[in-house]
């Protein structure tokens, strides 16, 4: 409690430092909590365990929990464990939750990470009740200074009656003056966002909310839980080589500058692995405008071949932040972190033509995404920023392996079981077989460049067999509706696409 | 040919007049071009017939035929008749065309309006080589005074090898001086496009293009081909109530001020209902910042409801024409046309904080929406500027009769047969049975929320028994994926989907 008093700069707030579990009886039932926290980055840790703890031991506390994406298991896996959220938005990748979202029991809305914000200041999802934010230290004048992520931290500021605020000494001091924090005005009065280059800075360094509202600061000293990265597997290296190979002939053909354009990256193992591969690309100065930092990041601009990065979280594995947190001096001016409203604008991502790289569940031939749900009903993630990419981007390209579960289910089907991206958003779809490349085609022709290009040989001739039968009954966009899903079916009663 | 010397006021520009004749021989078989015209406004006539003419007459002219949005018969139906129109984009009304996408001998690609002008910069395309743009008369710097509508316009001009203009003595001289032409960069050179408010002119009122690039300019004096609007039906009537007294709830629960927010509004019968029921709406200086101004808008101006209109075409039925086209010079201050790319812009919709009401061919118990296609395979028009605004809207509203076809079909439907907005972008479903709310809602809340609400009595039980089975297999998303296109394969079948 005393080492503390020195990171809380302002003194009129040194008298609201208190224990988590004193924090934590801020929360009651039916309140709504808005934490920080980006794809297990900067997210509070002892106050919601706190909360748990009270949970546990017999109290009903169900809160309604937003963040800004998924969060580590001290949020959301003990909260749910101890059955305290009833609402979640709008993100998530905790197993528990996971668990509570499929059955019923955690009433998820899965939204774009962009529209949160707004749609919290709007009132569209009524009070929000407390902030539970992550921070660094608090200046002398009052303003916080976040950790490893932004997210949707300074809404939550803005919006609830109260805040709290954890303190986390186990964060790396070296993120102090990485942040970049701004919000929009509502409509009428909204602004453009004065962000042309991707290292602009728009805002402040710190987080401010009126002092009155900072209801509790809490010490802490539980480092974020940070996912282990899987190594390369031959079929992401497949994949990224194909990609690599279409950004070289999009460069050939004059589409695309030699220098590319500022990328964007979904999170996980085949993301990584595409950018990873961008150290062997012929030219240096690459930009990086994203919503997460993973290692592959890091060592792009470790040796200098990506000038400047953007995102909302620092997301390294283990074995990255060992490497990199003690030496992020060396990064910080080349680094910025935004609130996710910024890091997912669709006016920022338009202006600066982003090229759109991120994971699909599985496609369909006419190139309409699945990113979200197995067999159309079982949630797996979320779309998170996807849609705010696809949907803006210069060049929206979505990967995916041929196949999955050993060659069991098809990532091609006639007809997607869940569509989060339309075939009016996709540009670009690859595997390991190859990349189709969709732009101003007609369905007709998607659909033979994504069977020929792109799916595993096993489900070729079905997947052909299957337009061909459709093609009879004419249409712009051939089906057969009757047996649309039966690839699904089959799997669910055989355990297995294949015939 | 006397009289269209006077319209050229560029003198070095005169000696490129010519008849239709001599300008159509500049297109040739394999050529992509673009088309002025938005929505049946402003689109070139005379060249299109005379092209038309010699493929009836034998020659074989295949081309690649881009507009702004859907045209009238003396372009889309006579090429197409002719068998001109090997390829089609970005959306379309007519018969003929419609048939041929859906028989496959036209190649259509169902694109977002606001995405065509920067994907034809990019390249992304292939080369344009003939702009054929519909004129008012050309100054005597050179500039090009639009007609009825901008759509993509300015980038046809900007792209295309060669530029024809059709002067159409037809058109009201009042259009002189309502367009605003702006054109963005290319990124990373792309600037904040300067609209802040719905009545901000960022460019100029005549479209420029290097004079050595304009190779024919020709006579026409035939009118646009202006639809009629019919009467508003009772259903249609019922729908606008109930979306009128939602806004007004919403008004008052301080979600919107009484003013509103700058209106979207779809094309077509429910559209114009709706607007004209604004009428009522008890405070004065509403916005509108929308693609087309139907009559209803005209109205509005009129009566001082609607102190401001920005779109890109204006779409009056005769009876509308009759009565506003003469009076243009009284409403110019309040109107303004723009680019298509702008009208529908991203950033200035989600700036703006548009309330964009359009309308759904189905919808289904979680909230996606179908645009574009009958039974998941025939298309009707396209998507249009609906996913523009429906994304980026502050509120977005997608509006539907409950049933069709003498309540043989339902419009609300188990699982949506083609899916263009997903359940992340719709916010409000309206039938004339009432209005579902969406925001903040799980999947299993807002299919109680919509059957209760908005389905038709005769489907009701239908609906609650496929969602009350598809539960037993739980999921975030219940379905029933052999059976969830069930409804759409009984209409086939049996003509209804009632059981």
């Amino acid at each position: 409690m005393d080492s503390i008093r020195e990171l809380v700069g302002n003194r009129a707030l040194q008298d609201r430092i208190m224990t988590a579990e004193e924090a934590a009886l801020l929360v009651r039932a039916g309140m709504t909590i808005g934490c920080s926290g980006f794809t297990p980055s900067g997210y509070p840790k002892v106050v919601p365990a706190a909360l748990a703890k009270r949970a546990k031991a017999g109290e009903e506390i169900p809160v309604t929990l937003w963040t800004g994406a998924s969060v580590g298991p001290e949020l959301d896996g003990e909260l749910a464990a101890a059955g305290c959220i009833r609402r979640r938005y709008p993100y998530q990748t905790d197993d528990a939750v996971r668990r509570g979202v499929n059955a019923g029991t955690i009433l998820f809305s899965d939204l774009h990470l962009s529209h949160c914000a707004q749609n919290i200041r709007y009132g569209f999802y009524g009070r929000m009740d407390i902030a539970i934010i992550e921070a660094l230290r608090i200046t002398p004048e009052g303003g916080i200074v976040l950790t490893s992520s932004v997210g949707n931290s300074n809404v939550f500021a803005e919006c609830a009656d109260k805040v709290v605020i954890e303190v986390n000494t186990a964060q790396p001091e070296g993120l102090d003056g990485i942040h970049d924090i701004y919000s929009p005005e509502n409509p009428p009065h909204r602004k453009p966002i004065p962000i042309t280059n991707v290292h602009d800075r728009i805002g402040t360094p710190c987080l401010y909310c009126p002092p009155e509202k900072i209801a509790a600061i809490v010490p802490s000293n539980v480092r974020d839980s940070q996912r282990p990265l899987a190594p390369v597997d031959d079929v992401s290296r497949r994949i990224s080589s194909c990609l690599l190979d279409f950004l070289s002939a999009e460069v050939k053909a004059g589409k695309l500058p030699k220098e590319l354009l500022p990328l964007q990256s979904g999170v996980g193992n085949i993301a990584n692995a595409v950018l990873l591969n961008l150290a062997e690309w012929p030219s240096d100065n690459l930009e990086v405008y994203t919503e997460v930092i993973q290692d592959s990041v890091f060592d792009l601009l470790d040796m200098g071949k990506v000038s400047f990065a953007s995102s909302t979280a620092l997301t390294p594995s283990p074995e990255g932040a060992a490497k990199y947190y003690p030496r992020l001096d060396e990064f910080k001016n080349r680094i910025v972190l935004r609130p996710q409203e910024i890091s997912n604008n669709p006016e920022v991502i338009r202006r600066l033509g982003l090229i759109a790289m991120n994971t699909a569940v599985e496609v369909d031939i006419y190139g309409h995404v699945n990113s979200t749900m197995a067999a159309g009903t079982r949630m797996l993630n979320g779309i998170g920023g996807s849609g705010d990419f696809a949907r803006n981007a210069y060049l929206t390209i979505f990967l995916c392996p041929s196949t999955a579960s050993g060659n069991k289910i098809s990532k091609v089907v006639p007809f997607c079981s869940h569509i989060d991206h339309t075939e009016h958003d996709v540009d670009i779809i690859v595997t390991e077989y190859g990349t189709a490349d969709l732009r101003g085609l007609s369905p007709r022709e998607r659909s033979n460049e994504i069977i020929e290009k792109c799916a595993h040989p096993d489900y070729k001739e079905l997947l052909r067999d299957y337009r061909k039968r459709a093609e009879v009954g004419k249409g712009h966009e051939p089906h057969l509706l009757g047996e649309a899903f039966s690839w699904h079916e089959r799997l669910r009663q055989t355990g297995s696409m294949k015939l």
